[in-house]
């Protein structure tokens, strides 16, 4: 689990800059929520791109986590990338007041899902590709909105479990006050990461770690001392969500089918 | 390119049924268009699950396509299948009034993010999987809206080519309304798929069929024939769609990374 925070760093800027440059893009955009994951992108984009070629949008619902929106636009001041605010709230209470519903999680998702997408409406107007912020561990677990806070062009994150960002963080100087912070999917005031799913980031990675990256079963975890709930319920959350990790299924007819056998454009390099 | 529509029938069928009970649902959900591929879709659900256990959302914008919701609404009635309208304009609005733009395809993409933001929404509500309708063509050369029409759970027509859904149409009694409207994306009135692309869907299906089926290359269609221009505009946009049939690159670090070599929940039958 412990990871080399400058060679990680030399990887994922490595990374950044090709994979724009391979899709014909210069410039960077992504959301910035003031939180860690996408403080972490966007100091790593700025790096790897150079300020000048990184757009942060702040898409805050009115007032509310009017902290987390402060410290979005700090960092991005900080970095000295570009950045711009649009309240998302019209086109959500658009919805809402029409179709009420007390259902935080439907509520939190179609938010999600309107960030999505004035981002990419945005990266028509900025000539920018998004960059994605989902780590390994909200990945493997599924804690994330499919088509919303999920969808990019490319991650940089994807590899790094939530306890490793916090390193890549402190090595990266990301500012302490982003750092110390609980992370929060923001679905509600208070609302924590941990709260909601009832176990530390650092039990979940452990848990994900050994499964995942050590390819143990459940049975091995609790003979290794492991709660049995703890694992049972890691590795449903894993199994639940490999829908979000992969394209919908096509049925199957023709002899070269998208996703099943047409993987590739087997001329891209012609 | 010819089918054994009645075979397909009962593939495709038999698709939408065992993918719906494996993730544990009895229900689909999809957007009528009022289309063909929609309406072939939903004719389609309706055989393999039951009308009961189908649900249609029509979801236009102000009044445009009224044509279109007059036949989505007819199509869903004859089947007997759940339909609801949602006008998706105070949304759309909330958001173009505030940033304009005379771009239709920032407006058409806006949309079908509006469209599928919803269907997801719905589906939480219903308890129904999202069925997706995007064809062979639109996915080989990327006609659609990535996280958009796109979006689905399970996608039973992605395997089929536009003429084949026609023949499929036809079999499954289709109403000849829809069968003989010109197909269109909706971006604007008066816009069809073929005057935008600048193809008829005979033509560019024939050329897919040579390149991707028939595993033929550009020079190979050229010395057939072919006009190079065509072949050369269909063999780009394949290759610069890409990305839209692929989950997003992930910048690999460990030994086991999403996308990579996690490629599947390895106990999921457990």
């Amino acid at each position: 689990m412990k990871i080399d925070a400058a060679f990680v760093t030399k990887i994922l800027c490595g990374f950044i800059r090709e994979e724009l440059h391979k899709f014909g893009y210069k410039k960077g955009l992504l959301g910035l929520s003031g939180g860690l994951d996408s403080s972490v992108c966007a100091t790593l984009a700025a790096r790897a791109l150079g300020p000048k070629n990184v757009v942060g949008a702040i898409l805050p619902y009115k007032n509310s986590f009017r902290l987390d929106v402060r410290h979005a636009r700090r960092l991005a001041e900080r970095l000295g990338i570009r950045y711009l605010v649009i309240d998302i709230s019209p086109m959500i209470d658009a919805y809402f007041s029409r179709y009420p519903t007390d259902n935080n999680i439907r509520i939190g998702n179609k938010m999600a899902r309107e960030r999505m997408s004035i981002l990419y409406d945005l990266s028509v107007i900025e000539k920018a590709l998004i960059l994605g912020t989902s780590n390994k561990t909200e990945l493997l677990i599924g804690y994330g909105t499919i088509h919303g806070d999920m969808a990019c062009a490319i991650n940089p994150l994807g590899d790094l479990y939530k306890t490793q960002i916090y390193a890549l963080a402190a090595y990266l100087k990301v500012p302490a006050t982003i750092r110390k912070k609980k992370p929060t999917a923001g679905l509600w005031p208070g609302q924590t990461d941990e709260g909601e799913i009832g176990l530390t980031y650092e039990e979940i990675d452990t848990i994900l770690f050994e499964l995942v990256d050590g390819r143990k079963s459940v049975e091995d975890l609790v003979r290794a001392g492991f709660s049995r709930q703890n694992v049972e319920r890691i590795a449903g959350m894993i199994r639940n969500s490999e829908f979000k990790r992969k394209m919908p299924p096509i049925a199957k007819i023709s002899g070269r089918t998208v996703g099943h056998d047409f993987l590739y454009s087997y001329d891209r390099n012609r």
